[in-house]
């Protein structure tokens, strides 16, 4: 009796102590994970990266180089700007500039959402390539201790090179100011990247710290205003920021600034003043506010003497989110055309005439499109996915057969001049209106976009030889990926 | 030791039989409420729902009465017949009738859903009065269980009193051939309100089983065709069984015909031969189908004679879903426009001048419309939420200064002639773009929908006293519906 009675004992505790055992060791291997997450740069990539950018060094600089001014908005919708038809929102410095400038209407961003489409206009490559799949937290909040635990660094990887990198070697005065929002640890941040100077945000104005960060190579970079930061004021002091550097600016040098606005993501803010300026409520006056901001380094590049010469684009990270108007169906997060077709002007007097164009182009051209217009080497190390617009932009047709629609990691959909399809169900984030499981089919879908731009109705069904021809453009566009996921050379 | 150690034996034991205990305790209370679940008749409103049906009958017939057909589809777009505007999809059929009809071009279908919109139209009531504010699930599916687990009905109560009920006992022949969607038990079935002949099916075309189902009051109700039924034939069989009772109709009697389509809702189907009549897919070949039908009610209407004196009605239960092309933001389930804004058409020579009405109306006008164009009286034990139709529908003004989105229970937006304001997150169901927690804030939402049919824009911060005017009422309306909840007099 008393020995059955142990032995049941023995058992009983037994059970228990197996999945109390197996927590404990769990959480053991928790705290190892997150105390001991390091990822390693790729060093025969970062040498060979440091390779590219000598050769870019040695060479002789590029004469007559112009100014480059990327600024880019985060969430603003296709239909939110003058110049694309809006008569809710004034936006009188960009309609201007528009009016001199290469708009290209059929711009698609990279990715639906802010950090992979970032990183891939600036590395020239497709989202997948860079492993910058997901959008970054700030370093110790909960999603990024998840993120470490398993493995996922979610940051640009050190190795690859942006457009910062390139003119910075090629004799660039660099500068950024304004959203990073690829990474905060293990030296993914700006100055690391080429950028002279930064002053801005490592992550979105909706998560937590919100800091401003201000730094140089030499110098490291450091919280210049810590948490919670006045967002009133946001847009005025990357404006003077952004005036100073131009002002600052060596005469003799070429310059590069990136301005990256915050806005107009939420939580929406303008200064006190700018209240009810707009037709569109707050977030109309949000967008005259970086209108304003447009206004403000136009007139700096004039005093500067060099806006004549100065390649400025304008241009969005992806559609819009919760407000803001988009084209067709769909916004951010989508693989709809709300989702990325977003606006694009190419202003640059000196050497491309006004005209609207209906070329496709996607966010990944600007750095191979930068290259070739500077005459520089592309990296011999590795696959740029971009091409280069330098015909488009004079009127020639578009370098693309195809492009994609990449949700952040996973090719969703391929288009060309005249049709979109999809393979996939067209299920990126949450903000999908299609992201339940009952979506009567996964694919294809086919639209004309020429007839049916809202992707209202799936044609595949009429026309099974255009499906096939872009589902084989999709496949091998995957196969391509899955082959050289990081399209080294 | 031995003391000590049974004590932790029985502890362990009795810590290990409570949550067993628990469970068993659980699936007792579960197999009990699912056998013995039944919803009791609300016998006071019976009561009084055959009194007033009594009286009717009683009364003198309405003299030349006409006769009234009502044609819905299923998740039919805005944008998705000639009439509305498509150049992809032909629907010569309705843009005829259109031609010589109403349309009333800012109609709201009572609720983003199925269920909730027909119960609201066939009963004059907004969604929640009648508790159906969910999708009915055929009994025995497993969705029937949980809910009917958790004692709710999802069904059309019996003491409701639909429009068929009204026309057979005011002397009209009456029939519904199509989707019935308001119940499956507890006779909450068509020949238990007022329709002389069912043929159609009690479900979504997407559930299962999914039956045809044929009756009359005297024999019941019984499956017809058991699941599958092939659904390439829908549409066809729904038009000869509408041509039949048309052509069957005493000639001495006026008659209502209800043609509920399955249609455009998911799973598409056509017949082979109808397969790329459309340049909308098969979407558009099963709305052209859907055309077809309404030559075919429309020719037979001819031959009976009366067409010029029969009020017909064109309408959808709810804006388009996966495909479909809709007005403005949104899609079904959703209190954007796209959700309930869809198209309309009342169609009578006799009586109606051939116009397009800017006039808000709702989908629970329509039994107070007919009531009224028929001089009959209203019940006297229950309120009707909607309106009298009868001057907007010769040119007058609406008889709303508001409309109401209802989520199905819930209300969540209010419109009058130009602005809407949403006070809820605009979240119902699963295919809601936003229905995540992030959505940055409650509300107010305010929209000019005159500049902005897109709802791409809040200027409740603009204009301050409009939202605080739409909120009052909105507040009203819910406080109205929280006071009598079922509109009992």
């Amino acid at each position: 009796m008393l020995a059955r009675l142990k032995k049941t004992a023995r058992l009983i505790a037994l059970l228990l102590a197996l999945p109390v055992g197996a927590l404990v060791a769990f959480a053991v291997y928790v705290v190892i994970s997150i105390a001991t997450y390091e990822q390693a740069d790729d060093g025969v990539h970062m040498a060979s990266k440091q390779a590219y950018l000598q050769t870019l060094a040695a060479a002789a600089k590029p004469k007559n180089a112009p100014d480059v001014v990327i600024i880019l908005f985060d969430d603003l919708g296709h239909g939110d700007v003058g110049f694309m038809g809006s008569r809710m929102i004034a936006t009188p410095h960009m309609d201007a500039l528009a009016k001199n400038a290469v708009v290209m209407e059929n711009y698609y961003a990279p990715s639906p959402v802010c950090s992979p489409s970032r990183a891939a206009m600036l590395t020239g490559r497709l989202p997948s390539r860079n492993l910058l799949t997901a959008v970054p937290f700030p370093s110790g909040h909960f999603v990024d201790r998840i993120n470490r635990l398993f493995g996922n660094p979610v940051r640009l990887p050190r190795e690859e090179i942006i457009l910062a990198d390139v003119l910075k070697a090629s004799g660039y005065h660099t500068a950024m100011v304004g959203k990073w929002h690829m990474g905060d640890h293990d030296k993914s941040i700006p100055t690391e990247f080429g950028f002279e100077t930064f002053f801005g945000t490592y992550h979105s104005n909706d998560m937590n710290p919100f800091h401003l960060v201000e730094g140089t190579p030499a110098q490291g970079e450091k919280i210049a205003v810590a948490a919670p930061v006045d967002q009133t004021q946001l847009n005025g002091l990357y404006a003077a920021k952004s005036e100073g550097f131009i002002a600052a600016a060596p005469k003799d040098q070429p310059m590069f600034l990136y301005l990256a606005h915050n806005f107009p993501h939420v939580p929406l803010h303008v200064a006190p003043h700018e209240h009810g300026r707009s037709d569109a409520g707050l977030y109309g006056d949000v967008v005259q506010g970086l209108d304003d901001t447009v206004g403000r380094v136009v007139a700096a590049l004039k005093k500067r003497g060099t806006l004549d010469n100065t390649l400025l684009i304008i241009t969005s990270d992806n559609g819009p989110w919760w407000q803001g108007k988009g084209v067709g169906r769909g916004r951010k997060g989508q693989s709809f055309e709300g989702g990325v077709h977003v606006p694009f002007i190419a202003h640059w007097p000196a050497q491309l005439a006004p005209r609207r164009s209906p070329a496709l182009a996607m966010g990944t051209d600007l750095l191979p499109t930068i290259l070739a217009e500077l005459n520089l080497p592309a990296p011999d190390d590795r696959l740029l996915d971009g091409r280069n617009l330098a015909s488009s932009l004079r009127g020639g047709a578009s370098p693309h057969d195809v492009v994609y629609y990449y949700g952040a990691g996973t090719l969703m959909a391929v288009r060309d001049a005249k049709y979109k399809y999809r393979d996939a169900k067209p299920v990126v984030y949450a903000t999908d209106p299609v992201s339940i499981p009952i979506w009567p089919k996964k694919g294809p879908w086919l639209h004309d976009l020429t007839s049916d731009p809202d992707e209202s109705y799936d044609i595949s069904m009429r026309h099974p030889e255009v499906a096939a021809r872009l589902k084989a453009a999709l496949d091998a566009r995957n196969q391509e990926m899955a082959a050289n996921p990081r399209g080294w050379k």
